[in-house]
């Protein structure tokens, strides 16, 4: 009923009813609950079909927030939203290369003052972060960047606050909000976040696939050479050695830039016509395009979108991630894709895990996902956080 | 109802409205048709429940037949086939390097050979081939071995026979075999098939993912080697150039080997100790690994089943393929992962083109597809040639 109000609205309950095949009398009581609860309001009347002009329901979107995390590369941003993705209060805080214990810390310190801004009810709290994420139990498996293995963020943070905890890999949350929110609601989708690390999140059908063990889409640790440079995996050559933003700015390293800069001052030295930066740029779009192209012969796939620092680099590194994936698959599969860069930009990742919160905790069904059928264990240790 | 018969028979009338939550009085209005056709029989009664006991109801297999056809490399193989998939007549005709027109009229040569075969009546045509299908007009698209470019087979050889005819990717047949017939029923499974060209069958949730446009797992053309040889699609180093037989073959030119050899020929050699044998198999199989590897980076499937003619060459060529996909992956997605040859072999591709034919002509809901956006007029075509 409250995803029908939440797709519909203003709505009176008649329709409700016919939408949901519910009869009257349920709606009814379902709709005094909801009235009651808050999450909904009566907004006067609509057009009378015959009888008396029928009471319009819609939603209360400050009724609840929730919150919105993303573990970003440099930054971990947090906000405040309401039940339209709109954000109400954000916190942003420096990474400053923390890891470990030290992130995790950072990670509570910004729930804490979320928590303390919030003047209405929190439903739950949605975090995004890179790395291999049961989202069963929310656990990150392994996310390299931040020097995390098995560690349990969704029950640390939920301990903390007494919170619903759903957390997602970034990408996959992206890829949420792109099919759910963006504008193009194509049925096969594929976000790839280019970052400190690299990983895609991929929609089938209108779902967000995770694999067997929620590995869909770790392709920064493909091997692209196997003579390559060492990963911080430990292996030789994954794509995150060439097409990273680490990867770029080591490769800058000896030229005018400064390895700490920004993205934006590479690709400000590229178009003013530093040509080795220009050269670096154009090898790491390269780089990034032939995986492109290996994940279109895969999947076939027309629509990738691309977000995360790296996509700062504009206009010549777009352009060479595009040549290098047509190039890579076969011709009649390349031409007809679209690679380009995300409008929503990384607030994606914070929206995307605040659609995922919402589907669990008010049954709208914003951000359905393909079963995960998960490793031994896994069932239990959810009950266990959800008890 | 036909497909709760074949699922669960042998089932009495309540029961069947029991499943198929219709009512008793349609169930048995249904059941008198099915009687009518020859396509189900009463075989005695079963336990009573209380008061008379029911008549029980079976599918009569040998009811209608199919026309299953794979289009191999070498042969072309086609088979009368039962509802129960079981072949009553073959007919296996080679192939002898025949391409375009010549191959096309190979395959209506064995439609009419198994036509004039049949003792009952025949509900469609299957066909499993290489290349790039579209599935909803039996189009191939693409099929580079047979040098087939947008040739309309389906419609060609329903106008030979009056049947439907349904014409899908090679391996996708075979995957949706392997998870229809095969005995680990895993709802995520790759089925990749090795010979002259190497392309994939993937199944996402039980049913067979093919893509924007029918091209998921067209992996023999990602391009490995960018400075590789050139490929029969014109590019360079694709994946067929280092894993086909063709391939292999060719790197065995002026070694013992005759290049028309069979494989299980280059797998005695290997076997028997040549070592430069041995070291282009393993090669092969180590080309192969490490697209499978990135397969498995972008879907985390652990099931990968081997079919087609290279899959002849036995251990030495799987353990290379085994050790390449795991080190091209990150190593917790490449553990858990299983590779294995496959049991059904080349048979599975006419297995699943009947199925998929079966699924369409008897609502019977064995072969799922996830559903084509397509391109625009596919719909007018289909609707064309179903007419």
């Amino acid at each position: 009923v409250l995803g029908t109000i939440y797709d519909h609205g203003p709505i009176s309950r008649a329709e409700i009813a016919r939408r949901t095949e519910l009869t009257r009398t349920t709606v009814s009581g379902v709709v005094a609950d909801l009235l009651a609860s808050g999450l909904t309001r009566e907004v006067g009347r609509g057009p009378s079909t015959g009888g008396k002009a029928p009471i319009l329901l819609e939603l209360v979107a400050d009724g609840r927030y929730l919150i919105g995390l993303d573990l970003g590369d440099k930054t971990f941003n947090g906000a405040l939203v309401n039940l339209r993705g709109e954000a109400v209060h954000t916190v942003a805080r420096d990474v400053d290369n923390r890891d470990g214990e030290a992130a995790l810390t950072l990670v509570l310190e910004i729930v804490d003052q979320l928590l303390a801004e919030a003047d209405r009810p929190v439903l739950g709290i949605g975090i995004g972060t890179a790395g291999l994420i049961d989202t069963n139990v929310g656990m990150v498996i392994e996310a390299v960047n931040l020097d995390w293995r098995d560690v349990p963020l969704g029950t640390l943070v939920h301990r903390r606050s007494g919170l619903p905890v759903y957390v997602a890999n970034d990408s996959k949350a992206a890829a949420l909000a792109a099919f759910v929110f963006g504008e193009a609601r194509t049925d096969n989708l594929v976000v790839i976040k280019v970052g400190k690390g690299i990983g895609a999140g991929i929609v089938i059908g209108g779902r967000l696939f995770q694999g067997d063990g929620f590995g869909a889409g770790e392709i920064g640790h493909m091997t692209m050479e196997s003579e390559g440079a060492l990963c911080r995996c430990g292996r030789l050559g994954c794509l995150e050695t060439l097409a990273s933003s680490r990867a770029i700015l080591a490769r800058l390293a000896g030229s005018a830039i400064d390895p700490e800069a920004p993205l934006r001052e590479v690709a400000r030295a590229a178009a003013s016509g530093d040509a080795q930066v220009l050269t670096v740029v154009r090898q790491a779009g390269a780089a990034l395009g032939r995986a492109i192209g290996w994940l279109i012969s895969v999947l076939d796939i027309e629509r990738v979108v691309l977000i995360g620092q790296v996509t700062e680099l504009g206009e010549p590194w777009l352009v060479a991630v595009q040549h290098a994936a047509r190039a890579s698959a076969l011709p009649v599969l390349g031409r007809s894709a679209v690679i380009e860069i995300g409008e929503q930009g990384d607030a994606g990742v914070m929206l995307g895990a605040s659609a995922l919160l919402m589907t669990r905790e008010l049954g709208i069904n914003l951000a359905p996902l393909h079963p995960v059928s998960g490793r031994p264990g896994s069932l239990a240790a959810a009950e266990e956080l959800a008890g």
